[in-house]
């Protein structure tokens, strides 16, 4: 059955299905605006991201509930990568006529549960016909004054670091373009699947880094290590050098892709959503204590350095060579 | 030359293009979330507005440049019913492939003049490929707490008030639906086409409003009378009585749609982004002083009745008839 695109039902679907999660606004959905009380003594965080078919995702193999928790992961990943609390969204969805009400409930209720996971409020949306689906989300977030994390507080000598693996979107992207699917797949084909489908924003992690002071720089990983730790540098006017050795390659991607490929899709892939970060040396035992109590998996990389040095790639056989280009390009 | 959709150029463009404007944000664009200092003591406001090729606006008839002014417009409007201070917004633009680069620097242009124009600052944004042009602003304002205007305030027996005149947007719609452009136009064809296209938010009035505590209910009028009166209604729990003699049908749009269809327009049309209130009985003197102050025109159009007597129209005849429905569909 197409579902029939009102005015407001999907919005209706979205607040319904979100109810009682996050802090409770002022005033919801159902107004001109939604009327949030922000925390006291907080700076304001804002950010917003667009997922759009053809572009982020191929539609016919991107189930609509994954897609709904995708969309807002994305937003809380930035809001992680800034050491901040998320709490607000507002969502934007156009969708294709002819979209069958099931879809339309399954982007709703992914939408919704990943907002609730990270007791996010949806507090506003709109909705129109569009040609090709999208999901655009603002999301909003709180931190304390001085304490948001930018990209720019890295100097040379401090230490890099990124959170779980690296490679595994990739080539769940890889495979996806080949028509994988989960259905009767082995662990490492369903986990690079999952990852790609289902990422998990680093939320706790990242606040922890912020509120302990601990991360001086930090960036999620969204379009790959090489595109990213050069906005890092850039913001923080530093080079680096990363230890090819170090990094910590997906397994699943190192065993589907191959050596060469795993490696490559570590560095030039995106779509992680792993937070990459700079600390000052001398915080590695913290940072290995606050790991092990967040259960949370980090590697150390390689190190910032003077900028004219330029951003280097330290490869196994002891030779620097620059980092490959970033390989992740959106589907065309 | 087309443009080209880098990752971050138009977001860029729209950057230097907004540069200053607004209240200076902690962190702006290039991070991986905007960092904003809230007023003291407010509530936030937040509303999001999505405008679509082909179902908002036809590109072949709307320069960028209007098209982007009137995607904050819309959002503008939905602060100024709530009686905020419109603040930050951040944008997500799906753009075709093959824009030209002066289209896109048009756009650009349109959100960032009407920002600066209400001191808003832009601090985030998204770009991608789209199949079809679309445009959406998240808009964040504040406003002092207690003071937000919502639609449910209002009770039997409060004055209904329209600022400005009604009907010319649709009237503006029917003439680019047929082609006609300002170019060589006369007055009337102007006004409608230029209310149509490029539409004026009562920002400060709706603030005066919201401060004054005049203004129990609010709405703005974006899908026309015969659709937002009921929300305003159904929020408040009333019934209304609206006056058709009263009504301040839009003069040009009278002249080029003829009576009866101006008058319909002026009911059922959309877009004229006017507001429409609620003041309690006896703020009569007042409202007429603020109205003179920030020369707004601002008319009574009715009055607030128990719901059980529904939304009815007093004919110039005497008699009562239900307000016809929302002539205003999108574009299909």
């Amino acid at each position: 059955m197409p579902f029939h695109l009102s005015e407001d039902s999907f919005i209706a679907l979205m607040r319904r299905l979100s109810r009682g999660a996050g802090p409770k606004p002022v005033a919801g959905i159902g107004d001109d605006a939604a009327v949030l009380q922000p925390p006291r003594r907080s700076h304001t965080l804002v950010t917003t991201d667009l997922l759009t078919e053809g572009v982020h995702f191929l539609r016919a193999r991107t189930p609509a509930r994954l897609l709904g928790r995708k969309a807002m992961a994305v937003n809380l990943s930035d809001i992680a990568a800034m050491g901040g609390v998320p709490l607000q969204a507002v969502v934007s969805v156009g969708l294709p006529r002819g979209t069958k009400a099931s879809f339309a409930r399954d982007l709703a209720r992914g939408l919704a549960e990943q907002a609730r996971r990270h007791r996010v409020a949806i507090v506003g949306g709109d909705t129109c016909a569009a040609q090709r689906l999208f999901v655009n989300v603002t999301l909003l977030g709180a931190v304390e004054p001085g304490r948001a994390v930018r990209r720019s507080g890295a100097r040379p000598g401090d230490r890099l670091y990124v959170t779980g693996t690296l490679g595994a979107s990739a080539a769940g992207l890889t495979l996806l373009r080949a028509g994988r699917t989960r259905v009767n797949a082995d662990a490492a084909t369903r986990h690079v699947l999952r990852v790609h489908l289902d990422p998990t924003p680093r939320v706790l992690f990242g606040r922890a880094l912020g509120l302990g002071g601990l991360a001086m720089a930090m960036i999620d990983l969204s379009d790959g290590l090489a595109k990213d730790l050069p906005r890092l540098c850039e913001a923080s006017g530093t080079g680096a050098v990363i230890s090819e050795s170090a990094l910590p390659v997906d397994r699943a991607a190192l065993a589907l892709l191959g050596e060469a490929e795993g490696r490559l899709a570590a560095i030039a892939g995106g779509e992680d959503y792993e937070l990459l970060f700079a600390a000052r040396s001398g915080t590695e035992p913290i940072l290995a204590v606050l790991a092990a109590r967040l259960r949370q998996k980090v590697t150390a990389i390689g190190t910032l350095v003077p900028r004219r040095q330029g951003i280097r790639l330290l490869g196994r056989d002891g030779g620097y060579r620059p980092l490959p280009g970033p390989a992740f390009e959106h589907f065309r």
